[in-house]
């Protein structure tokens, strides 16, 4: 092949963000590589198996024919599934009008931004947070805003002074992720009525990443979009891939006023037709069918969050919140970076895969940090790795931290 | 839910087009409420169940357990079987790293757009043709220059004297779709030589649609990727929905130079992670496993394609010619329309459709027609549509065309 001199690719490809903890997919791969013995903290995936009572109906969705197209928006009856499962939890008056099925959650973020966003407008985003969001502002010619998290307490919450003082008169859209990648940080009550109560003020669009909306072990989950005023102004990005163990089936939806809703369909018409159309039964057997499997998922991510929550706060220099929601862990690692003498995220992650085959992402893959930020954090996630394996790996990294 | 004045919605989705053969859809699905016979000829869809061992290989993927994450391109081994693939049939030298899976072929045409063109690039383009292409230039700012197809002899060729015109300095990006959708259209080996010679003389980087490579009734098909030169500027546009039956499934694949490959990997990363992982496996039964089913496919469209184009010929006023490939048909119907007294398409449609229950398309589906063109064409896919209904639908429109 030619040089890629001869072939510039578009300007705008400069623009592309990504997700770095790719990267630490990668360095883990290479360590596991020499035969050394991983432990896999990094990556958001979930190591359990899809429900069986979600297989089988895949394939008899298969064996009944289901192999054409779809509707762009997706079949009729998982689009009536999902609006119902709104107005259910949320307290909505969605119709199946107001849903467009989606490959996956992450779709969502690009066509809210396409068809909402012009070049120049800001857009208020969490950070940190997941890191797609700042990646399609920026390559989509938007201006990416960010507004942080802070301890409050035992919990972590959304810094909405920052939030409040980060509007001007460009502001035009809003990024929420209430039950929050990766800290776990969640609204209050009074917290979500004053987001919505300046959302309205201020005339802001508002996308609503509920990713982890389901994977709560106290109480309840709320949504921004009950708030009166909010549903008219709110896009709900909906998946499937973490209550229901289905991240690599690819099967989301995007949820807001039918204005907007039609424009999700017309991109789905230029991008990719439809979801697949048996992984859209398979969807529907997940809302309506035996929910035991769900049940049974969100039981093994509690105890393994239970289980490592309480070995990090039994290492020297590491305090962990532990979040009601979400299958990561944030701790705050000010102390244990000092003690071991590192003050760059990439070299002491670096260490502790190399020392203890631990791999993690840091507060780092989530953003670019505030200079003023000084507090150093790691992030865990729980999803990928047994309990056995948790204990493992997290006795290593407590005699690493300790020594 | 609000007005849309409060909401405005972004300037860039005025430039998004759409495929008008679903305004076909929605009026042949209205005629059919009402308690009418409708025989599909609109829509390229196929009515053939996807081959059981690409069925049974899906189930058995998800009861091993590949429900997680897939790599951004997609898994090893399907991106392998594609790379061999594409060097049996085409004398290529891929490897797997030539190879981002996709969510369908669709999606390669946009993100090969957003890898490759500025805003101001002109990009040439089928016309009749594929709707997509001119809409996704637009949206992404770029500007759409068609090129058309002629009849010669017995079939249609590309008008290239057309697309030589038509490149002027600021043409970056070509598209061809040999094997075209919706004339059955393809290059001679002269043809194809002469097109590389202008893809290189004036450095352009080439989109090839093939979706219809391999609906081929008689002859081999070829690629202008094996031409010299051709394959360090192209990128091929794979599709496993035709052959195996398999348009609702959503597979297909972007293999081209590694630099740019890595773009679309980038670009999977922040719209949608990664193709369905048990879809990947289906996939991968379907090169390597057994053939028959889509041999069966195959012999099963050239019959309807042979019972079609005969009775079309007969007709008062058609002119149809017979293409190797795709599962179109694009007779000429200029006499027809006049001997009816019509010159609107929307209108002849409407009334063939109510007089004789057949949904068809028509050559405004296909893009905005040249003012210089004065022959009419409709497009019938007989993909959807059973040998019995097209006998039995054609057989009316012939009395309606005669009447």
């Amino acid at each position: 092949m030619s040089p890629k001199k001869d072939f510039p690719v578009a300007k705008r490809i400069a623009n592309l963000g990504s997700e770095t903890a790719f990267v630490m997919a990668a360095q883990a791969a290479a360590h596991a590589a020499k035969g050394n013995k991983v432990y896999p903290f990094h990556l958001g995936d979930i190591n359990l198996k899809t429900p069986e009572n979600i297989i089988e109906a895949t394939h008899h969705a298969l064996q009944a024919g289901h192999t054409g197209y779809t509707p762009n928006t997706g079949i009729p009856a998982l689009r009536e599934a999902l609006a119902k499962e709104m107005n259910q939890t949320r307290g909505t008056a969605y119709s199946a009008e107001n849903v467009a099925v989606q490959p996956g959650g992450k779709p969502v973020i690009g066509k809210f931004l396409l068809a909402l966003m012009n070049p120049g407008d800001e857009v208020l985003y969490p950070n940190p947070g997941f890191p797609i969001y700042e990646s399609q502002i920026t390559f989509h010619n938007g201006i990416p805003v960010p507004y942080g998290v802070q301890v409050s307490g035992n919990r972590f919450t959304f810094n909405i002074d920052q939030l409040e003082q980060a509007i001007t008169p460009k502001t035009r859209l809003l990024i929420v992720n209430d039950l929050h990648n990766p800290t776990g940080a969640e609204c209050s009550p009074e917290e979500r009525q004053r987001i919505a109560e300046l959302a309205i003020r201020h005339n802001l669009l508002v996308l609503l990443d509920e990713a982890y909306f389901d994977i709560r072990y106290d109480g309840t989950s709320a949504s921004l979009v009950s708030e009166a005023g909010m549903a008219e102004r709110s896009v709900i990005l909906y998946t499937f891939s973490k209550r229901f163990a289905m991240t690599g089936w690819r099967l989301g939806a995007a949820i807001g006023p039918k204005h907007i809703i039609n424009i999700f369909a017309t991109l789905n018409v230029n991008d990719e037709s439809c979801t697949s159309h048996c992984t859209q039964y398979a969807g529907l057997e997940a809302l309506t069918g035996d929910q035991q499997g769900a049940q049974d998922i969100l039981a093994c991510l509690e105890k393994r969050r239970n289980l490592a929550t309480e070995l990090l706060n039994t290492m020297e220099g590491v305090h962990c919140v532990r979040p009601n929601t979400t299958f990561y862990l944030y701790p705050e690692v000010t102390e244990a970076m000092a003690n071991k003498g590192y003050t760059d995220y990439g070299e002491f992650l670096a260490a502790i895969l190399q020392q203890t085959g631990v791999s993690m992402c840091a507060r780092s893959h989530f953003g670019t940090p505030a200079p003023t930020e000084q507090r150093k954090y790691l992030r865990l996630a729980y999803s990928g790795i047994d309990i056995e394996m948790i204990e493992e790996g997290l006795e290593k990294l407590k005699i690493f931290l300790g020594s």
